[in-house]
């Protein structure tokens, strides 16, 4: 499979003191989930075995926390440049390149795409909230904007019940090593908590 | 694309204190490297311009850092047992089930192929090690067995000239928040050091 580079990025909203994360529906996710719980849809031989969409799983079993991110389509923009383009058209913020942080790169689905993906941290305020984001609609894009607050990140974090990729795992941790100990005090106070 | 869900797994040996990782050649890697700084391959109409080998990029491109990891292909076992199978099989040691440590699980691929992977922590002694390791080779596995020591894992983590999964930053840094702290002093005074 041919494919492209990308970034993403972990967003903080300092007015507010949460992340600020895309909850998509993934196809593929939810037809892995539909294998798991109706192995059948994938048996039949006969159209007329065939199960109308009313018998199969809700649409949100195919929905996942994610980091902002995209691909590198544009050879024009840096990667720092991309990324401010997903956080606007994703999340709706007009974040100045400066304000970007880059953590680090790695390859991602190594197995399938093997593409190297970077990881930036931005910080935004409420005041740089100039849109409602949700991604570019005639692109296919189902985005719905979701705020985790910071006290709460770590709980997130580890439910299993809420499917997430692990660069948000890896973001919300990073966070906690890096930026957390640098927050005033009052903040530090709600600072995630280590596994008992 | 139909897939598997898989398992992963951060090894630390704890008689020499280093992480345990596999290097792979990863076609898909290599492919995109070539794609990079090759594009001229991928773009041959006429076969007779078609670049040799020679021409190419050197297979080191194409090698990975990555966790001990495998799909669950066998119902018969638990997730914590084909952990156990994985780590025997890629990197030689005979851990028993026990000794496994559930981190947590995620969606990988969420653009692809949408699977949960479960990542396992496994602590390891060097007498558990019975085999070589190096993966299946009737499978076209092409595995490395790699030592990171633990007073090296920082950098080794933000390196980027060492291609790695998220999954391996990930773990690292799990284990600096949460094994770490654990640890005799003598093998505190190495932990893993925040960015400047």
């Amino acid at each position: 499979m041919r494919t492209h580079d990308s970034v993403s990025i972990l967003i903080f909203n300092i007015t507010r003191q949460c992340f600020v994360l895309v909850k998509q529906f993934r196809p593929a996710v939810y037809m892995c989930e539909l294998e798991r719980h109706n192995p059948e849809v994938f048996q039949v031989k006969d159209m007329n075995d065939c199960c109308y969409p009313r018998d199969l799983l809700p649409a949100s079993v195919g929905v996942t926390y994610e980091l902002c991110a995209g691909i590198v389509d544009n050879p024009e923009l840096s990667l720092a440049e991309t990324a401010c383009k997903e956080i606007l058209e994703e999340c709706g913020y007009n974040v100045p390149v400066a304000n970007l942080r880059k953590i680090s790169s790695y390859r991602s689905g190594v197995g399938v795409t093997g593409s190297k993906q970077t990881l930036f941290y931005a910080e935004v305020k409420d005041s740089m909230k100039t849109d409602i984001g949700g991604g570019k609609a005639e692109e296919g894009e189902l985005i719905e904007v979701v705020e985790i607050p910071l006290e709460d990140a770590f709980n997130f974090s580890f439910d299993e019940n809420l499917p997430k990729t692990m660069g948000v795992m890896f973001g919300f941790m990073w966070f906690q090593n890096n930026v957390a100990p640098l927050l005033p005090q009052k903040i530090k106070t709600n600072k995630i908590t280590p596994i008992p």
